[in-house]
């Protein structure tokens, strides 16, 4: 049917044993979620444009879908595929709201689609989880504490190179822009955002030239962004800098119950820290905002990153505050995997082979597989009965780490042997009873220090 | 952000229990197919246009994706959604070729997209689970009846109403019509497809006009093709109309194994039968044929269906064989759960809720929260702390069966009790012991007898 192979560049699909670790991060992932009261939902792919763009800034980037063969005025006009799983989960809620209870917490796994130029960790096609409370018309800051903390211990869990989760509050940003009396606070927090890739000194002069700054006021924002620790300090250092305002107070109240909330307990591998120069370049968070970034991988930017916004979704009368944050599963997993520093341990589920002696005794190794299968042991019957040696060098190709032999006897009854074909042990075993050890049992991640 | 919603026609959304549900089917059926040993894969939503219209008929269906804003000569070009998950299969098999072993025994679990007019049953996205296994060159027949057992085993599984697999197998049709001496062996086998629809009589006619049947054939294939049992006597029958030929003895056999090995074991309800009318109409069958219907949902047509295929893609040089079945996992359940035989327990995952005495000891609820987390009992923490009573009935609102009280002791210390609001029942426990009963634990798929 198919007659040629068409590689699509930013499309990635995955190997057989790479998917099994994508699956294991993502059943990872909505283990905790699930822990802490998440339901998963499930969007559609494709939304109207004009939810699509309202979004703003990124109509470029949306996919339209077109039938090849239109009815005049179908009813399909007009829809793209999703570009991030906010705006599908914001026209949920409003279209679902009657059948909801508030504070709704979601999860979310899917795929979204982007008509970008695809580089490293950049796909056209990608898997994002999302993680979300939503409140109807209010929804209290301590949910922001609490979103965020799941993420930190969803992705503690992973078997990933470090994370920093990185912290600041949009209310202290604009209080102490206030409060030192900025002209134009929304083009200064544009202009601060520009700190990756400009030097100090140009941001202050734009700071200057495009947000309206006296030079003393610029050296204070730069002030304020410099600050980055790994503690609740960065609340006296902004003190220091002399600058009040009531925002400015309930903003840094705010970051710092988030990064107290987010160090406590014990983690394996993900730091948190209040960086002040983090601003999320999208105008909707209302206070807390988070990026995340992986050790190693920084050339990737962040891979997740989130906020509070104050009105997720509103219908004109009644609006959804929400607090949630988004982790790149295919934008860290896929480069991880391409670098060998995770892999999966096997391409294939099974954990045995049934050999197959002869064609005409088939049915003998079916009643193995059957017996293992019973006791949850994944297996599978060998395809031909070639030569043992064959059987087995068909199971090492498949990296399957034991191979079961059924042979007749000479009295008339049955014999059964199992072989752990890295060992080259070979015992005798009882089908109903036999168990592989469970590192075996399936497929595993395989870590390895990346360099 | 979001400010209006707009359901689309043909694109069903379910709600946090109703999707429950639909998890639970696919954690099930992914269960069975792992432990046959088949690899869960994952390909891409999209595929080029001429890959999918490869398989004909069906290009109408196809939506093709456009940049809304789009790079002249963009990479992109050309490339639709696709509308099942065996063309994109065939292609992946081609593309990934000298990174598979075969044969390659794998499944998928994912939306499709077709253009197609919205009814019960069918949507313009819809999911599906598709288990097949390749061979390069040759593949042994024994898998035909492999892949159709899992299936079997697969769907008997499931929470769902009785199933039947209907069996039939293309060599056999096409012997029988070639030991006939039918001059249109295809043109046949379309006008026997339309048996569904039309009556008897007027097949026959189609037979002698369109096929180029004597009406003593036309006869002899309605004879055959009425031909409907549940076991294997199908082919004295079939024996019994005085046709033959190798090809037509050859599908007898497979049809027959196929039959035998798909019945043999306890059912729960799924049944199996040779049902010679099933001809299946897409061309690239070449053996086995089979189509699953539900009891009490035979408006839906097939929930299900596949066959043997002994092209299911080539480059020229190599050929791969293959032998699948596909269940529509949206088109049986989403009705399944609008009639009510299917529901979820509860909307959330949380099996406690701690209550929260007031701000100020939110963290204690919070500690209560993690010791049960770490015992893995899904929890979540009440959103504010209202009276209990309201706390209870924000229990009772989202189905979560026990709510745990953190109270201060007159002596200083902290006593905790936990309910069960559906008794009323309310017990001393230990946040570090306590765990639910395992039916509460998670939210289960509740069924009810179909009227």
């Amino acid at each position: 049917m198919a007659t040629k192979t068409s590689p699509l560049s930013g499309f990635p699909e995955l190997l057989p044993a790479a998917r099994s670790v994508e699956r294991a991060v993502i059943a990872s992932l909505s283990d905790t979620f699930e822990l802490h009261g998440f339901a998963n939902i499930e969007t559609r792919a494709v939304e109207p444009v004009d939810v699509l763009l309202g979004k703003g800034e990124t109509s470029k980037e949306v996919y339209l879908l077109e039938r090849l063969q239109k009815e005049q005025g179908g009813s399909d006009a007009g829809v793209g595929l999703h570009f991030d799983l906010t705006v599908p989960f914001a026209r949920y809620v409003l279209e679902h709201a009657g059948h909801l209870e508030f504070p709704f917490r979601r999860y979310q796994v899917q795929p979204a689609w982007r008509g970008e130029r695809p580089q490293e960790g950049r796909y056209r096609q990608f898997t994002q989880a999302d993680v979300d409370i939503v409140g109807k018309d209010v929804l209290p800051f301590h949910h922001d504490v609490e979103v965020m903390r799941v993420m930190v211990e969803a992705l503690d869990a992973l078997p990933i190179p470090a994370l920093s989760f990185q912290f600041n509050n949009r209310k202290l940003i604009q209080g102490f822009y206030a409060g030192l009396g900025l002209p134009d606070v929304v083009a200064a927090i544009r202009v601060i955002d520009k700190l990756d890739k400009l030097p100090a000194e140009k941001v202050a002069e734009l700071l200057v030239s495009d947000a309206g700054a006296t030079p003393e006021q610029a050296q204070q924002c730069l002030d304020l962004a410099t600050i980055r620790v790994a503690d609740t300090s960065f609340v006296e250092q902004v003190r220091a800098l002399g600058v009040s305002h009531p925002l400015l107070d309930e903003g840094l109240a705010e970051l710092e119950a988030v990064v107290a909330g987010c160090s406590a307990g014990e983690r394996r591998h993900v730091t948190v820290e209040a960086n002040l120069r983090i601003a999320r370049g999208l105008d909707y968070y209302t206070g807390t905002v988070v990026e995340i970034f992986m050790a190693g991988y920084e050339r990737l930017k962040s891979v997740g990153g989130g906020g509070r916004y104050d009105a997720l979704a509103s219908d004109g009368r009644t609006t959804y505050p929400g607090v949630g944050v988004s982790f790149g599963v295919s934008r860290s997993i896929i480069p991880l995997l391409a670098d060998g520093v995770l892999a999966g341990s096997r391409p294939v589920p099974s954990a045995v082979l049934v050999a197959v002696t002869d064609e005409d005794s088939r049915a003998a190794s079916d009643a193995v597989a059957a017996s293992l299968r019973a006791r949850r042991v994944p297996c599978e019957v060998a395809a031909s009965a070639q030569k043992f040696g064959k059987q087995i060098r068909y199971a090492e190709r498949r990296g399957i780490p034991f191979v079961w032999f059924v042979q007749d006897d000479p009295d008339g009854g049955v014999s059964h042997q199992v072989k752990d074909i890295r060992s080259g042990e070979q015992v005798a075993a009882d089908p109903a009873a036999w168990t592989p050890p469970t590192d075996d049992l399936r497929p595993q991640v395989v870590t390895k220090e990346h360099q």
